[in-house]
């Protein structure tokens, strides 16, 4: 499957070179999942989206044009990747956006890593990067264009045993790795950094926090440095594609896929 | 004059959707000003393009080719703006880039702004953005795509008095204007914030220090509150565009348009 691209609705590959997504990252996007024909985990989606726009002073469209236009490009793809990306569309030289503005929308449909089944169920290496995420409150939580940091990060390592590159903020702080959220557990209790200062509030990384708390386990968004990891007893990461992924390796650190990594798999059943 | 864009060095309009320009803003810009068919500074712009793509580890695309490429944009034009966007290329989904890189290189000429005679004789009002800059050395200091920061900052306000916005670092230190590079003047000192935290290291900014430095006079690169300005005896701006700008107003403060801006301005010969 190579990727086929909607825009505005409309097949096409091509953007206008003023739309302020090229000029300036100025827009967000989301990633789904595709399970027969649908987008997973659509209204979570959305409403990420949705704060996103709320944050960039982006009008919003409408999201039944939006499920409209997902629907149409998830049309008998029975697993895949949807990405939706909105931008604040075209606008010219100028940080000041038009007093009209027209977001641009984009979906692209492409193929699953061919390797996910053997990640979730072996589990994968990560890395600690040394690319850092600059705090910033008024863009933390949402998925919005500016991705340097990410791209910067990713540059680090090209072993393709790595999978993963764990983040931390301009203090030392664990974050995030750069296409994922992460979780670890320690004493039955389990722990994510929090996403305000920097870092993706990632979809599942929601879906899974609120499991846990509907089983009543514990769940603590903590600020702590990556080297906590070492006292961990199970580590996994979290994204839309994903679902849930171990991690097995970190440099010395060791863990055992566990049996909270094994139980949130076997519930999320997209 | 209504922008011409040129992309590889052919007119043209439209970007690869699949650009990473488009997808995560990974990219760099210069804004040249155009005098009698030539951009201004070239060669400081050129250096602070190869400090980009060393830092995003972009391969920097032939200096020589570029400049056959701004000459043909700026030829018959007595004065304007030519912006040259230097993206990762094309790259599908996922932060990684491909192992072969080919930059997209866009060239896009527009006019000056209708006022900037005035800007430069009468001075302009300013604010303060609420909008900070995330700290991220590995980020600062070069011109890439990222500017969802500037973006929100300009979406402060649409007083059509108000030219520019001043931002301070996400601990409230002064960085620099949205567009532009702020100096003041003291006790016959200069000062204008560092910019290895955060912020733009702009030509005109450093044409503007080794200019000082040149007449004898005191630049000191400082970390300090934007109440500061208060005290100043001049304070002004500058980018490649507005070359030297007096800044005459903001909330209570008013300043005259001093002897040192005056000079510079004189200096200032593109």
């Amino acid at each position: 499957m190579t990727a086929s691209v909607w825009i505005n609705g409309r097949p096409g590959r091509w953007i206008d070179v003023f739309d302020r997504g090229f000029q300036y990252g100025d827009g967000l996007f989301e990633t789904f999942l595709i399970r027969n024909g649908t987008p997973v985990l659509w209204e979570a989606h959305m409403a990420r989206l949705r704060r996103g726009c709320e944050r960039l002073a982006l009008p919003m469209p409408d999201p039944g044009l939006l499920y409209d236009e997902a629907l149409r490009a998830c049309a008998g793809v029975e697993a895949g990747v949807l990405k939706l990306q909105v931008t604040r569309g075209g606008g010219g030289r100028g940080y000041a956006p038009p007093r009209e503005v027209e977001a641009t929308r984009v979906f692209s449909r492409h193929a699953l890593p061919p390797a996910l089944s053997v990640w979730r169920q072996d589990g994968v290496r990560v890395r600690l990067c040394r690319t850092r995420l600059g705090i910033n409150p008024a863009l933390a939580g949402i998925k919005h264009c500016n991705r340097l940091e990410q791209v910067l990060a990713r540059l680090e390592w090209n072993d393709p045993a790595v999978h993963e590159g764990l983040m931390c903020d301009g203090e030392g702080f664990l974050v995030e790795a750069t296409m994922s959220n992460v979780f670890w557990v320690r004493d039955s209790v389990v722990f994510t950094p929090g996403v305000d200062r920097c870092g993706v509030a990632g979809v599942v990384r929601d879906w899974v926090m609120h499991r846990l708390q509907a089983w009543g386990t514990t769940v603590r968004t903590v600020r702590v440095k990556p080297t906590v990891l070492v006292q961990a007893e199970e580590v996994f990461l979290t994204n839309s594609v994903i679902g849930i992924v171990p991690v097995v390796a970190w440099e010395d650190g060791r863990w055992p896929v566990g049996p909270v990594t094994r139980r949130l798999q076997e519930a999320w059943r997209p």
